[in-house]
């Protein structure tokens, strides 16, 4: 083993075919005899289906089929995505697929579908979120609530749904869910607290803009086999998905997860039904692609959120108690929110004497609610991090002074009543602080500022396994089945070269699907490189021990004696007694061979969590006549336990604060008041472009995770969480307005400039 | 681990998607863009190519390209198949692939192969196995035969190449290979001896006989990875071949073995590079599928042979000398030959006080030599078992007595110096010998027979890997990279079953690919259920671990107190503590499961072989008239270790059994003087009909392999080889008339029944 490679930055193995063109995505594989099936998407939000006709779409030329819900051999009474894919009875969101028309081309498909007539009864739609949570308001959806369903809540986080409330409030049925987490007695800690500052947070719908729509292929092997070839993050959970929606074995659906074109928590089993159901109920090969304006409507964006926040300190800083109100908005999604996330997160890595935060999960007519990058976390970042940022102000204290004091360390007991196992909080607000970047605030120009923020995500375990194997020519080959949405590839390479003792570039990573493959379950979580690296790393040691094995024999040393050195075994202390890896698996692998393939299967199942911290810098620029603010510089500063691949690492890094950005000036979905998306493309739906980014610098801060491959943890999610709060901070710094609704976009922080209110809203 | 299912009939788990269509073999996937190739075969055993015109060929519409070995980018100067898939100067058998084209229809293709001019001097061919080895003889190749080049042998068997000779023999240059064993005095032993027998043998060139003629689809992936889905026995064969041919690193080669349609030794990188070939040449998918006749003209069937043979023995039946020269027909393989293998094998498993065996391998300008079935072996039965029973007719022992006083035991040093491992030779012929069919032979009418023989096959050993998982619907899936030649897919079923507890209808068993696949050789050498079933073995036993450790804390029972019984995991003595397989799956695959993956890898090396041997009984009726032979009873009786699935042994058995009635009475692949092939259909070609096959009854013995899974080893090879020496030894009972040429077609038989000479030649 051999630790030399790690901490090197190397490019992604991924990248050269992805720059040439040569890197085969979900959309652009060939299957004979495919067909091309075209969504027809409901134009209302809340209504029952009278009549389809297809008829003239059945009259286009190359039109084979018109597809609706009783033509999909579907298992289960369920309404999520996966057990309904088109609507059975009841529209509920403005872009829900309705009927699927499959043509022989692309071309008759969309011809197809245009003419299509839907017979809908308009019933009244649900899109003010507050609206919805009133008892007796009307109800988004009028079919019940099926039992049982699909799981896909537990790929993003393990939750618990927190206490049962003794006193039960009167709530619509739109509240689906209701969590609560309690400790201690808050209302009074806060009473007793020398500070209480409190306010209302408000953030959109947020679309996950990856690059590629969302695809599909499916079709049936002549042995009645259910292939899915599909851009997903996760295969097994896809298989798991289409199993259920079809009531079909296991073994019969094998789904081969594809390059991805970027995800974000976004493509987990919502187009692959689809596309399934038509070759299930053609028995033809069928592929889906959305295009860009369906993947805005039609998919399964980030939650809106309405969070009441209050919150204590004692005069030397030390926090007191917090009290929320967190109104998660799931659109259609009966099957799970992120109240449950977001309100367990809403505490921040910070110590807090009493607690009472209630989380409701509530349908409205608004899209299917999904995940995205760190589910619930910006948006209860926001909420915390403005009002912690209020608290140092009002106690004068430092901003990043007065989260030290309160930072969790291990030991210390989270909300969910356990102990925090390694975290880097402190390491990571103490690392920041020193940036010059947070001592030039005291001499800035006129309407600028600087903010601070953190934030941070737990990390999620799940069981994988992986297999590495020794080729004659000294090569390596990583088996997962774990989906590369992040470049977890190429940091396999490196786990593995380590963990063996072989150069990185001779290691190459290949993704099985769910018919061979070693579990993996999603990608997502920021539990990739924790749990399947894991794996790698075991698998790696598992073939180096037989490598040892071998050249133990051949050099007439024990194996405790040799160490593997960049593909050469060699006597510990004695290098030129030595034969070279190649040479060994050349012996092993032919006839007659004396040893066992070079080959390990590792597993991995960690009951340890692994946090990241990352806390954010923003220089802002406010002009006061247009409200616009203009973003100068940012620093973000991540403990990511070890970073196996420092490029990779800061590409996170930035990635996700750029990411932050959107949220924070640029990004929402909006509605008008029938429930039609007003916001369905890239004219009218802001991301960050390139010109708007500014400069980020990366601070790397290694608190290595005692149970990860080399001390790594998963990093994607954390530099996401905190990056729009201290955007919001610094604006606050440059303006001495506190803006409470995101996209801060320039109407909103202009009229926010005009308006007598100071910044803190009145409680409820 | 439960042994409950092992030595059950079951049905073979291929079957159900075989008898109803469903299996794609590898014609039919189908690649876009599909581009056809067809051959041009040399219509001259041997010549130089003075010019190849494929300008009437371009002209056919659809044929996008004239192929010649200019055009292929192969890598190196080689003369085997892979390394000149198309002759380059000179042409040296009638048959050898000269040219390809290349087109967007199979029509096309054929339409243009049609009009494609080859221009040939002729050269001398050389057809006459005896002459070609005389010193001065004219050469079936005047290209020197080139370094290195494929060590397809090993494949087939592990074989030593003997001493060397200090008295060197002149020779041709068109023998390539002179192979003796030698030890103790042959001759003086012979001298010595009570009675001594001689005879000259021959044995023709034989089909295979597949059902599936040879077909290889090749494509580029945009990566540059070259992908070949073909009819293989070896994946990871076929990979390092098509590397070594065109210089392509091992993982740029991407080999998917398809189902095969039959092969018993003839699809090993024959055809995959021709196909390879013109698509790295065109950069296009292209499939190439032989027609039969192409398939009887170009591959490379099993060689012909000339044994001399002298053997004695002592008046109380031991065994003396064995002397012989064994001429192998190489064909144009300069690679390798059976006479390595023949010659250990002539001495059957028998002791033998002193030998002197040399095997000359030859080139012709016939055929490429390839491995057909225990390549070698049935021939050198043919010859020994021939004079055995002659020796036990002189000597008045009965045959099979004569055998088993002589017959090898676990620990007697075999040919090449090694003690034998367990084998189970004596008991095979105690079993046979309590057949009624044998004590029948005392009391038979006219012209009937019946007839012994034994033969052996000394297994094969290679290292190998593979990989148990378990799905939370409780079934496993078992992955190798074995190429199912003759079912044993469905005994690593019932490996994996027994070696973790469950009920082998819960188990799959998948094939993965060169990408991600464990490790396997070519099945071939009766080595696969031995080796990869034992690594099987290994991987059930590791993914049994994990489920006892997860049960272990589930139940709070030590693992070593627990047992899993169809798919259940119990404490031993108290079988309602308990927790299903099903259960514990479920609780390790998910998020924040706390178990590991219920998968292992298994590896096996072992180092002891694994013989089989088979013995049988042959009941002919021999037409005087006419020289018809008819067959009218067979026996077999084999050791197979442990017959893991009676039913599928019983099928070897019988398989075996018929094709040696082939080798017998039928086959032969029959040249004309220039080289030009006399059979090349099934219509001259003749194979054992089903009415032609009598009843074979099946006497399994079951001599514990110590290393094979179970107790199991491979039993494929054994059961052809003393077949034909039966019938031929039956023939010579029925008639008093020994016939020492294959195979005994009845002109053949007419004319020996009329020859006044008897049976032994004067030996040379």
């Amino acid at each position: 083993m051999s630790e030399a490679h790690i901490g090197v930055a190397r490019p992604r193995i991924d990248a050269p075919d992805k720059v040439t063109g040569a890197t085969k995505f979900g959309a652009d594989g060939y299957v004979h005899g495919l067909l091309h099936a075209r969504l027809v998407l409901s134009t209302e939000a809340h209504a029952r289906i009278r009549a389809i006709h297809g008829d003239d779409a059945l009259s286009v030329p190359g039109v084979v089929a018109v597809l609706t819900a009783a033509d999909l051999p579907t298992a289960t009474t369920g309404t999520d995505r996966a057990a309904e894919p088109l609507a059975r009875e009841e529209v509920v969101f403005a872009g829900q697929p309705v009927a699927m028309v499959v043509a022989e081309t692309e071309a008759a498909a969309e011809d197809g579908a245009e003419v299509v007539m839907v017979e809908l009864e308009t019933l009244p739609p649900v899109v003010d979120l507050e609206d919805a949570m009133r008892p007796g308001s009307a109800l988004a959806r009028l079919v019940e609530k099926a039992e049982g369903g699909s799981d896909l809540e537990s790929i993003h986080a393990g939750v618990d749904h927190g206490q049962e409330d003794a006193e039960q409030e009167q709530l619509s049925a739109n509240v689906l869910d209701r969590v609560q987490r309690k400790n201690g007695d808050a209302a009074a800690a806060l009473d007793a607290s020398e500070v209480v500052v409190f306010g209302t947070f408000r953030t959109p719908w947020v679309y996950q803009a990856y690059l590629e729509p969302q695809v599909a292929t499916t079709w049936l092997e002549p042995s009645g086999t259910l292939v899915v070839s599909t851009g997903t993050q996760g295969s097994f959970v896809s298989r798991k998905e289409l199993a259920r929606a079809f009531g079909l074995p296991l073994d019969r659906v094998r789904v081969v997860a594809e390059p991805l074109g970027g995800s974000f928590g976004g493509k987990l089993a919502l187009i692959e039904p689809l596309a399934a159901g038509a070759t299930l109920a053609l028995r033809r090969p069928v592929r889906l692609v959305l295009t860009r304006g369906e993947d805005f409507l039609a998919t399964n964006p980030a939650s809106a959120q309405v969070t009441h926040l209050r919150v204590g300190a004692r005069k030397d800083g030390t926090f007191t108690g917090i009290e929320a109100r967190m109104l998660v908005d799931r659109g259609t999604n009966a099957g799970w929110g992120v109240e449950g996330i977001t309100s367990s997160l809403l505490v921040g890595p910070y110590r807090w004497e009493a607690h009472d935060i209630v989380g409701y999960g509530i349908q409205t007519n608004r899209f299917t609610f999904g995940a995205y990058r760190a589910p619930g976390a910006p948006t209860a970042a926001f909420a915390l991090e403005s009002l912690l940022d209020e608290l140092a102000e009002k106690l004068g204290i430092d901003p990043i002074e007065i989260r030290l004091r309160n930072a969790v360390v291990e030991g210390d007991i989270g909300i969910s009543g356990n102990a925090y196992p390694t975290i880097g909080a402190v390491e990571v607000l103490e690392r920041i602080r020193e940036h010059p970047l947070w001592s030039a605030r005291a001499s800035l120009p006129e309407n600028e500022g600087i903010g601070f923020a953190a934030g941070y995500w737990p990390g999620g375990n799940e069981p994988a396994a992986a297999i590495c194997r020794v080729d004659t020519d000294g090569t390596m080959t990583v088996v997962t089945s774990s989906v590369d949405m992040s470049g977890v590839d190429t940091g396999f390479a490196v786990i593995a070269a380590a963990a063996f003792g072989l150069d990185p570039n001779k290691v190459r990573v290949v993704f099985a699907d769910t018919a061979t493959g070693p579990y993996s379950g999603a990608s997502g979580g920021s539990k990739v490189t924790y749990t399947v690296g894991k794996a790698v790393e075991g698998a790696a040691r598992a073939a180096r021990v037989k490598v040892l094995a071998a050249a133990s024999q051949e050099l007439e040393i024990a194996p405790d004696d040799l160490e593997v050195v960049d593909g050469v075994v060699r006597a510990i202390g004695a290098p030129d007694r030595s034969i070279t890896v190649e040479e060994i698996v050349g012996k092993a692998l032919r006839y007659g061979g004396r040893y066992e393939p070079i080959e390990g299967h590792g597993g991995s199942a960690q009951t340890r969590g692994a946090p990241s911290v990352a806390a954010h810098l923003s220089h802002v620029r406010v002009d006061r006549d247009t409200g616009e603010v203009e973003l100068l510089r940012h620093v973000i500063a991540q403990d990511v336990g070890r970073a196996l691949n420092p490029a990779l690492v800061e590409g996170q890094m930035r990635g996700g604060a750029a990411q932050g950005m959107g949220w924070a000036l640029f990004e929402r979905l909006d509605h008008d008041e029938d429930g039609r998306l007003l916001t369905g493309s890239f004219l009218d739906y802001a991301i960050p472009v390139a010109e708007r980014v500014p400069e980020i610098d990366t601070l790397i801060v290694e608190v290595p995770a005692p149970d990860g491959p080399f001390g790594a943890k998963g990093i994607g999610e954390a530099p996401v969480v905190g990056a729009a709060p201290a955007i919001s901070n610094a604006v606050a710094a440059a303006t001495g307005v506190r803006i409470h609704e995101l996209p801060m976009t320039p109407p909103r922080v202009w009229q926010a400039l005009r308006q007598d209110s100071g910044p803190t809203e009145t409680p409820a």
